[in-house]
């Protein structure tokens, strides 16, 4: 094939829920495409954008029996791709942040689909932005890690429980609802303070987004009491005490309808 | 002030590059713009999608004598807010991972200055997607971090490199290029083997991205022959012989002219 050969499949990072935070690529890709393969991460309203004609194919609503195994999305994606044709795969987020896009990938690299992959927001940055939680500061915090607290059934988490327990890098903790307590339990059995400031974003992003923010030996009871359903991301480190120092002019502007992620405005 | 009040200073995510990598709500901005206060990692690209009678300010070209200090970044932003007009504050990437951001944001709120942050793909997604690399991948990085491979004069880097030296997490390092060779040593003395798979992405995601990768041991002398140039970005950990099995199929294609980073379409 020639080097101007397009992609068949596109893998798409549909950002955090708020459609304006899609990527201008990623919107334009949605516009055109015959057929949009997407799952339980992506928002309603990114859906909208997509082309009024295009085959829409919905791959699964996890921690549910409802839904497509992985081998049948990779199959799936397969038997879509041809010439011609523009196939989305849609994935909350960033393609190659968790998610098993690069399965994904790699099994249409193993049978010779042209594809790219278009990065999103992934959901770490945009509950950060939409909670006023940098995830890193000067002096605070010198990084950030990435990790999920899901786990397949039967297998318990796998985690460097002394590493993460490291009070200078924020921790962000993906599909962690239904093991929070553990989480919890373990970074303090390890070391870092049950005082650690952590919050809780659900639905972050989105008009409905709640955020609970609590001490980490505080945080499962927290959450429970508030009834927060996924998807929820996890913020633990000092920066969260950035949230009430943002909104020290006020607090945040959940704003008019079509900005619904301006959180810091001080209204 | 009503919940409805506009923002008067928006911190805005530029993405890796690609001005397709822009979000929608940050494209939008730039269109409607009445100041845009930007850096050195914001790609020419992108500001061409600024309005034309924006005021537009340059405040900085790190590692050069020539840039504004962040005190005065701060001043700045502060004279040019208020009610009705649009400043931009665009940064590299998204503005809450390094980049100083939050330091931005807590001096606007200290002022009262209703403010917003637009969260953007960061370095680490959008040179992964483009070199072909995730950033977790099941059974092979159960996570990932980012750090920031820059100290300030003077003062060495401050990590805990135990804690770093883990095989099973994907390390990504910021502008890091001029404390490499410090960098790849202190990770081996901890112990992370010197054959663990690393990349060295420059210019991610734009026409002129180059991608160099060398076994950590090797990254240094090999990112010197190369004569990569600022921005680069390293990924380090075994996530990176993915780059090798997504070619499987061919080599990747720089694609059409207004396609810039779609680098796994095999051509």
């Amino acid at each position: 094939m020639p080097e101007t050969a397009e992609p068949w499949v596109y893998l798409v990072g549909a950002g955090p829920g708020d459609p304006e935070l899609l990527t201008v690529k990623a919107a334009r890709l949605l516009e055109h495409a015959d057929a949009v393969v997407y799952d339980r991460l992506v928002g309603e309203g990114v859906l909208d954008l997509v082309a009024r004609g295009a085959m829409r194919v919905f791959v699964g609503k996890a921690s549910s029996v409802h839904h497509m195994r992985q081998e049948e999305i990779n199959g799936l994606l397969l038997r879509l791709a041809r010439p011609g044709r523009v196939v989305v795969r849609l994935k909350g987020g960033d393609p190659f942040v968790f998610g098993r896009g690069s399965e994904e990938a790699a099994h249409l690299a193993r049978h010779q689909v042209p594809f790219a992959v278009i990065p999103g927001v992934t959901a770490a940055a945009g509950c950060a932005a939409a909670a006023g939680i940098p995830l890193t500061h000067r002096g605070v915090a010198t990084g950030v890690r990435f990790l999920t607290g899901h786990c397949r059934a039967g297998a318990g988490l796998d985690l460097n429980w002394e590493s993460l327990a490291d009070p200078k890098t924020t921790l962000v903790v993906y599909m962690g609802l239904a093991n929070l307590p553990e989480i919890c339990a373990r970074l303090i059995a390890a070391g870092l303070p049950a005082t650690t400031p952590a919050a809780a974003i659900a639905s972050g992003t989105m008009p409905d987004q709640k955020v609970c923010a609590a001490p980490l030996g505080e945080l499962p009871e927290r959450v429970r009491a508030a009834a927060l359903e996924a998807p929820v991301l996890f913020i633990i480190g000092r920066v969260v005490e950035a949230m009430a120092w943002l909104k020290a002019a006020g607090r945040p502007s959940h704003g008019v309808a079509d900005e619904p992620n301006e959180q810091h405005g001080h209204g």
